[in-house]
């Protein structure tokens, strides 16, 4: 992504968690994590990030999906060292998200995704969280996510995040962000 | 603590999170955790506490505090397993809070708290987070908290949390709560 672009979107994701009360600092505001996962196509499938607090132990982020926003299929292996994978824990704050998980497709899935996405978006369980539902994931879980029409912000719980491990179904996906 | 005061305690904790728009679900408000700690004082001393999950890997809390409440000096030791005791992240979220540890005194600290619990608050290096602001404390960390004139809310990510494994500097303090 162009860093302008970049700029446009952190700009853009500090004035949504602010129309829904959620504090961040300006340090946190500059250092917004955009991820379009190389796809170029951040309005239909990427996702906004402030990291809180990330260490050996726990990670705390908010996550921030504009209206229809989604991110695609992935899972968190495990990665060695006696780390089982990332297990973690989404409560939705603002908005509406929708998640897919393994099990009973949804009969009429909410999420709306094109048409090219589609093939690797597999899990389709569907779970709707609206703001003070929450949904843990065990590790090593095929999961993705969409945001209703006003979008929503979810606040992620969960043991370490470490990016680069995951395990994404689209093969053209990216995930650790380039600015161009 | 008598079942009717803290169904009080509760219910004027649920309304303080609405004001400051944070969701909690109807169960989880029926559950909200009220310490006194023993102390018979929640007015002065004690928090409520909204779990929202706890596992062996990770934790995540909100903290309600209302005006000028605080929370006792404690530390998170060593508990055994290779479980080198609970590290913690608090990221206020809303209103002002003023949280000691050890290091140079404050020369005027902001925490105003009656003379029978000062013996007992031994840390007074100051660290006043309002929103947006967070701090991460190592295990076996003393530490106690007060809210500002306004109360605070403020979110608790961390490793696992065994509550019955903390240890209190006042010898008056009994953490996990009783009800008559």
């Amino acid at each position: 992504m162009k860093k302008e672009e970049v700029a446009r979107i952190r700009k853009k994701t500090a004035a949504f968690l602010k129309k829904a009360h959620i504090a961040i600092a300006p340090e946190e505001a500059k250092n917004i994590e955009v991820a379009d996962c190389g796809l170029g196509d951040i309005e239909h499938m990427g996702l906004q990030v402030v990291v809180y607090e990330n260490n050996e132990r726990y990670c705390a982020k908010e996550l921030v999906l504009f209206p229809r926003q989604a991110f695609p299929e992935h899972s968190h292996p495990a990665v060695g060292g006696g780390n089982i994978g990332k297990q973690e824990t989404f409560r939705c704050r603002w908005g509406e998200v929708y998640i897919y998980i393994p099990g009973e497709p949804a009969k009429r899935p909410k999420a709306v995704v094109p048409e090219k996405y589609r093939p690797y978006l597999t899990a389709r369980r569907e779970v709707v969280l609206k703001p003070g539902d929450q949904l843990t994931l065990p590790p090593d879980t095929p999961h993705w996510f969409q945001a209703g029409p006003k979008g929503a912000i979810v606040s992620e719980f969960s043991s370490m995040s470490i990016d680069e491990c995951d395990v994404f179904t689209d093969p053209r996906v990216r995930r650790i962000p380039e600015v161009e």
